[in-house]
């Protein structure tokens, strides 16, 4: 059963800036994630023209809950979160969306 | 270019009385929006054993933005939104990740 780890990233001070730091630095940290299946980027967008909440959603796919936790756990997973105070000072959010826990209704 | 409406929903002070809303009242309002092509709903967890900062993740896909767009201004759309004060007084937090504005880094 595959997970996401979705990380929300509030609007940047300096938009320029952030896109830089994530492009140069920050994701190729990521994508020396083990067991990384899948880096899904995209711009937030506000619903009826409103100003969107979050500025960048970024969304990491694996195999497995244990695979995305291992990956958090990784040198390169540490790495990562250590960096986010270099670009990401206007806050971050981390939600993790596992399959197991997904139903009908 | 498809088009996601993300919807985080805020930890509620009654889950039980939340989830029962969500699958009783809520669902099937949004499940005749129009263009409506999947509706996957997970609970939210935490990185490394915090507690999330939502409790529920919902994803409606479209084929488009605009499809997107037009399902929120149509009547279901509208009752779904105006629904949301029955259940959600946590607090929602819409996004909309259009892969027209994804890219790669």
């Amino acid at each position: 059963m595959a997970a996401r780890l979705i990380v929300l990233y509030s609007p940047p001070d300096d938009p320029a800036a952030f896109d830089a730091h994530y492009r140069d630095v920050h994701t190729p940290i990521v994508r020396r994630y083990p067991g990384l299946r899948d880096l899904r980027l995209t711009r937030a967008a506000g619903v009826a023209g409103r100003d969107p909440s979050f500025y960048l959603i970024a969304e990491m796919a694996f195999d497995s809950r244990a695979e995305l936790e291992a990956a958090l756990a990784s040198d390169a997973g540490r790495e990562s979160g250590l960096d986010l105070r270099n670009f990401a000072a206007a806050g971050v959010t981390l939600l993790i969306s596992d399959d197991e826990a997904a139903f009908d209704a």
